[in-house]
């Protein structure tokens, strides 16, 4: 009992990964903590999709760009004592508010901050195409937003290098329309343009969809926010429609 | 209700994720689609779990190594009209069952294969260490069970050079005692010895633990099998005894 109270008392903000979509694709962890928590804060986007949900809780939410902000506000409420939450889509960790949240804690001494992770785009939209990143694999965004692009080349050069399948976040958005083809023509420098690649949309929503198509086909498609895109290492290969890379490079058990 | 019937009739297996360990890391549509199912396949120690927390499925077990076998016997009781479900620790697809399933199911034509995300050791290894994979990451197994030596160290020289952060599975077997000195070893060839790293033992199970060490340190201790392993990129850092890696190298919003 004496530990109940305790734990009571401590002052704890969370950072919940919510997975690519659907409530169905959250950890049973991370819906407890959404439904016994007193406020939920996040992108004006998530969060309305939430208030629906969750009726009786307290919103706060922030356009894009003001994430130092909200990360401030949050840890405040969190440190007057409310049970609160910071919501990203897919993982909280991968491109998330958990790196924020962490560095802005420093402020807040007394807050406690965990993590709680979910289902980030590039398992969810993996899960859907079969199984690209089923060995070794790099993750990669392209928004140049925080990153100078020589960095982003520099790192798509050693992923295709590496021959690393790679999951591509953040392939286009309306100032960067062009991205995702300098992205291939850095990788086309040292992979194969027949190598299987494959771009998923609206992963876990309404709309879900993929196709396969070649690294030479993929440079001239036209991503949009809503894109993830895969790239295949040299093993892999399109099984039963789908984009599969083998475990490893020596045969498996029986089939040696 | 015609679409029902014909759901009904459709031939379905699943590989489902089950996260790294206690029930709540698992996504509601995973632990919805167990509920559901007629049996559960996958390695031993796995099915034996769920055998005392599902009493009245059927269930069918193979030890490591006889993972065709345990494909193609799967995929028989799915064509055979069961409602089957292959479980893996961890996602479904990364160095789990969905990539030999799919590569096996071509003996099926009539099964469907679905699978279900869940979430990584990468992510909740993450989640508990702070945000140390909050940019581009890398993940890399030090098993050379599949894949040979030589292209394990070429992947890791590569992560190194592209100054990825890197998760490390597979870091040690009882065969494999000083992979991670070696890998290691090939990682100070180009980063700094200081870099921050991070081990996290039994992660999401009784036990769960980490620590903060540099690569020099880390290049010391002795994994196991049940440790996964952080390497940061060159601006992760310690923030309040977590790891974080920041999201980008120009500064963010309102603290430029």
């Amino acid at each position: 009992m004496a530990e109940k109270t305790e734990a009571k008392r401590e002052k704890v903000l969370y950072v919940v990964g919510m997975g690519p979509g659907e409530e169905k694709m959250m950890t049973l962890q991370a819906r407890e903590i959404l439904e016994n928590c007193d406020v939920i804060a996040g992108y004006t986007v998530y969060v309305d999709l939430l208030r629906e949900r969750f009726p009786d809780k307290e919103f706060y939410s922030t356009a894009m760009k003001q994430e130092w902000k909200r990360c401030r506000e949050v840890l405040r409420m969190a440190d007057a004592g409310k049970k609160a939450v910071m919501v990203c889509s897919g993982d909280a960790g991968v491109y998330g508010m958990a790196s924020p949240i962490l560095e802005c804690s420093e402020e807040f001494p007394q807050v406690k901050v965990r993590v709680i992770p979910g289902v980030t785009a590039a398992l969810a939209g993996s899960a859907l195409l079969g199984a690209p990143l089923a060995h070794d694999f790099a993750v990669i965004s392209l928004s140049d937003l925080l990153t100078p692009m020589e960095q982003i080349e520099k790192r798509l050069r050693y992923a295709a290098l590496g021959d690393f399948a790679i999951c591509l976040y953040n392939p286009s958005s309306r100032k960067r329309a062009d991205y995702l083809k300098r992205a291939c023509d850095v990788l086309l420098e040292c992979r194969d343009r027949q190598t299987l690649c494959a771009v998923v949309r609206q992963i876990g929503r309404e709309g879900e969809e993929f196709h396969l198509l070649s690294l030479e086909e993929l440079r001239e498609y036209q991503a949009d926010m809503f894109t993830t895109v895969f790239i295949g290492n040299a093993s892999t290969k399109k099984v039963r429609g789908r984009m599969v890379t083998p475990r490893g490079y020596k045969k498996e058990g029986e089939k040696e």
